[in-house]
């Protein structure tokens, strides 16, 4: 059997899972790919740190450049994390005439169009399908399994922790807060949990999907972002009551006027089956004008799921060593130079359903100057729900589902709202998405 | 643009999705793969009859052998179905150094085997995906996205017209008899429905999907095949009241003796995403040894959603193209070299749970004399309902859940349950999988 050697930039989780995958699965995957795949060398910022993998047939250095410029290594996997060095290693591997493999959604979100370019002008291949959506195989799914169609839009919960959060609120009617410090102490969310609940690193995951649906160089600034630290178990709760769950998705869709770009709190139809996904788990939802509706459902993070999606990537590279260098699927699965730059959508033109609540004082006519503001700005209605006060002299709840109107139009309506005498404090907001073939 | 020459071997429902899509998609479809892709000339028993898509582009013939012999022609589709002359018009066309694309499970499931063999031996790729649940990439998902795994199991609802029956039948408490009329009506099912409703299309399909996923030749002969025809209303109430959907599964396993493949109807937890999974929907779940649980959701049939499979096989044709004959990644995901021949566990070995229903006479010591008769056989029980009768002197119902036990073990202690004089009729019983991580 043939050998193909592999250095890993990073042996933390991800790094040991590989490692532990590799040597787990050797029989399956050489009985695949043709290839006996050897981890020869990695880097780890501390040599000596306990692993959760066997070392002994790996060389450790502290040095990322002795593993790039191992001549006797065919194949990178940086799984360091961050911009650089993660960035520079990569390119120098790329003049090395080596292959990489990355989980690094950050880094292919941000510079990937620059080492995709660097990639090809060397004849080598970048794979990062472990960067979305950890385990499951969403980016062949789309970048091959759907190449037939016009990609209309897809929706995603890829972020596991978010979902996390989201799931324990509403099993558990519990405040966001106690429930971050929940998956704190599970080892689902970071101390720092900014990336996970600001949706930042959804927004990474989006814009990468958004560039292999549509065909476009990848954009992440225009990816609008809104967190679910501002969700409540009470809005939780009137969603169930409407027939909805919220999730934090990130929406990708083609719209007459560009391409929409965003991640935030959405209401979706419990009927709908991605509102049934769970827990820390992933799905995205692809929408093509050939197949319509597809999902694709699985572990979001974890050492070994991650793993499972590395060394596709490099069973991948392996099919392709004998032929040419290079992968035969474009980076982003349309050709470099049939990228398209379509215009991005800005948030404020952005039609879709609203959940509002609002907190109002309970008196008669509150409702009905709030409708009346609403029918001005033709915003039209699906559902109202009046929730009375608990105590005397507390606050109603008013609950409203709107049609489908522009961001711009609702905020308007909203303004004038807010400036009733009888409406205290600002709306709460979530956008609703029916996830249904024509939305 | 490179332009790459198809013809179509049949030009009904999937052979006219075909030519829509590559029509309507031709933009992104040349600009991820490289080249123009045009059908050239498509063979059909009525050249004359109606079609779904327009054909002025397209050399009409009623002689297969005029598309497989013309030399302009790079890629041959098979779209007539059947195994011949869909076999020799295939192998004709491998001697020809011609790339096949097919939607035929029963000519894969049946002569794969051979059809591999013969196109590794003239470098050309037979390409599938079509072959199996429609327009859900799972070919490329288990072959490819997955390839880091040892599979595990894998569980599918993979015949839209026997999940549509079932849906039916739950969400009206219709029986089985009306509903199929009623998907007969809206064309869901043939006219001859036995294919569909006795599992022999799942059979075929479960076939190739268990290949894939244990790296083993075909073996169409060794799948345990039971049908949905004997599904009553009465047993997808029960199975709804102890927390389960009925759902028309093909299974496939590693078992410590060898490998389970089995189609039958199926209880499933609820709250298992596979179970709500409605209507002509498939999902193909797929559980490895690194990954964990995946599951692949979308239309598993139709004109344009079988044509998005077929019309992603050309396009990962097109992007080898230009290196070597030959797809790199095996048709069955491993090397054929490296194909093993594991054993087939009999369904009598087969451990699984199982739902129970007796009609039992309506007199005291009943319930106890079947529980005392699973007692000695060693059959544990997780649930029990008794229902009395609806009129009186009519049967009483009871219904069982057991543990998991061997197929063999339950008929031993069903044999001895159906002589007590108490018992009237054989029993109902259905086989139960949680299709969590470790069944």
């Amino acid at each position: 059997m043939k050998v193909v050697k592999v250095g890993l930039l990073g042996l933390g989780t991800v790094g040991g899972g590989t490692v532990n995958v590799l040597e787990r699965n050797i029989e399956e995957i050489s009985r695949r790919c043709g290839y006996q795949v050897q981890v020869v060398k990695a880097s780890a910022r501390n040599i000596n740190a306990a692993r959760i993998c066997r070392t002994d047939a790996i060389q450790l250095t502290d040095d990322s450049n002795e593993v790039i410029n191992d001549p006797s290594i065919q194949i990178i996997v940086e799984l360091m994390g961050g911009h650089e060095p993660a960035k520079s290693l990569i390119l120098e591997a790329f003049k090395q005439g080596k292959h990489v493999v990355t989980a690094n959604k950050a880094l292919i979100a941000v510079h990937g169009n620059e080492l995709f370019a660097a990639a090809a002008k060397n004849n080598v291949t970048l794979a990062y399908e472990a960067a979305i959506a950890g385990g499951i195989p969403i980016v062949k799914a789309i970048r091959e399994g759907l190449s037939a169609n016009k990609i209309e839009w897809l929706a995603g919960i890829i972020n596991g922790t978010g979902n996390f959060i989201l799931t324990e609120m509403r099993n558990k009617g519990s405040a966001f807060e106690d429930v971050l410090k929940q998956a704190q102490a599970l080892g689902y969310a970071e101390a720092d949990p900014t990336f996970d609940v600001e949706g930042i690193d959804a927004a990474h995951k989006l814009c990468i999907l958004a560039s292999l649906a549509f065909g476009m160089p990848l954009n992440f600034n225009a990816v609008y972002t809104e967190g679910i630290s501002g969700v409540t178990p009470l809005d939780v709760t009137y969603a169930e009551e409407l027939g909805y769950r919220i999730k934090h998705l990130g929406i990708a869709r083609q719209n007459p006027n560009g391409v929409e770009m965003r991640v935030h709190p959405t209401l979706i139809p419990e009927k709908v089956l991605i509102a049934n996904v769970d827990g820390v788990m992933n799905a995205v939802m692809a929408n093509g004008n050939a197949v319509g509706s597809t999902m694709y459902y699985g572990p979001g993070a974890g050492a070994d799921a991650t793993a499972s999606a590395v060394v596709a990537d490099i069973v991948d590279i392996c099919r392709q060593l004998d032929s040419s260098a290079s992968s035969h699927v474009p980076a982003l699965g349309f050709l470099s130079d049939k990228l398209e730059t379509p215009a991005i959508v800005p948030i404020m033109d952005v039609r879709t359903a609203f959940y509002l609540r609002l907190s109002v004082q309970d008196k008669p006519g509150v409702l009905a100057a709030i409708t009346a503001i609403l029918a001005t700005n033709e915003i039209s209605m699906e559902a109202v729900l009046q929730k009375e006060p608990k105590q005397q002299g507390a606050d109603a709840q008013i609950i409203l589902m709107t049609n489908t109107v522009t961001e711009k139009s609702l905020l308007l309506a909203l303004n004038e709202i807010e400036s009733l005498d009888s409406c205290n404090g600002p709306a709460i907001r979530i956008r609703v998405e029916s996830l249904q073939e024509d939305t």
